[in-house]
């Protein structure tokens, strides 16, 4: 039933936003009491915290899986990376959606909770980086942060434009995605040869 | 007072989201009565449309400005519109983030209007990157639309992230963005000559 309740609310915020569902609404949607709902959570707002800690602990269990692998490169684990965070928004628009819109709806000590882990991603993702900058995969002369800040912003924009009925598959795009942040967009006569 | 009003309420807005804020929370923020709000705006609705298009629009001119500049190489412009974006959370951080959360609460009629605009954006700076891989400074084997949303997705990223105190400056960011976008992180060794 936890399941069900968080399915239901997810759909109801995406279409109607956190603040315009109420409780009276989810449970409406699935034909249960209220009872029912503060059986398993004690307010909206936990529900909305729930769905965030889900969404960025799947994140983060999917990073390290890939991360810890021993027999792929750097350039391989980045393009396992942004695959990730594209296939997902295949698999979870919704709550991708709602993770990035609704976050202002957390109480402080909640978002706290959330933003530790959102920056536990991005830390891991750097240290990687970094890590293709000491064993001569990357280029040393770029900002590490930055760097990070520039993969993590062109993958998870995609949320915003990605349609899994598109003209590329995920694959596809996380290819061509990272093609561009490794080997650049310039024609070969007038890149790094400058 | 159409300023003054905009003004408080992207304050308000930001503070609290829009569907929290009343009318009379923006007119006592003022100290003006209701009847000085409706004078300039028949909704609250309306309100947030008008900032939204005075957002982009904004947006669309500087870049209209940027890509019609004839001194200026393919790169150059993309640097231009890189630092642009990342100036403009500077300058308009509240508006940027009201602009990409609260663009649910737009009626339909008016969400196709921004849309529209928004769709420009996105399609001026495709064509500017098609010029570059036709003038040979843009490598030809990239779909032109991925290219574009990685460029836009890293550069709009940054109203998560870009904090006009931090360590670098919108420019020197932008520089980096531009540098990985159009050079690649790879250390020059193993890029391109694969």
């Amino acid at each position: 039933m936890k399941e069900k309740i968080m399915a239901a609310s997810i759909e109801l915020f995406e279409q109607n936003g956190f603040s315009e569902t109420s409780i009276q609404d989810i449970v409406d949607a699935l034909g249960v009491t209220k009872g029912t709902f503060y059986y398993y959570f004690t307010s909206k707002e936990e529900l909305l915290m729930d769905i965030h800690l889900r969404y960025i602990e799947g994140l983060l269990d999917e990073e390290e899986r890939i991360i810890s692998d021993k027999q792929r490169s750097v350039r391989e684990k980045l393009y396992d990376i942004i695959f990730m965070l594209i296939h997902n928004v295949e698999r979870q628009g919704r709550e991708a959606r709602i993770f990035f819109r609704e976050m202002k709806h957390l109480s402080e000590e909640h978002l706290q909770k959330v933003k530790e882990k959102r920056d536990l991603f991005r830390q891991r993702l750097q240290a990687l980086i970094e890590e293709g900058m000491k064993n001569g995969e990357l280029r040393c002369d770029l900002s590490p942060s930055i760097a990070t800040l520039t993969v993590l912003g062109a993958a998870n924009w995609s949320y915003q434009w990605f349609r899994p009925d598109g003209e590329l598959t995920d694959a596809e795009v996380a290819k061509q995605m990272v093609e561009i942040l490794l080997d650049g967009m310039s024609a070969p006569s007038v890149s790094k040869a400058e």
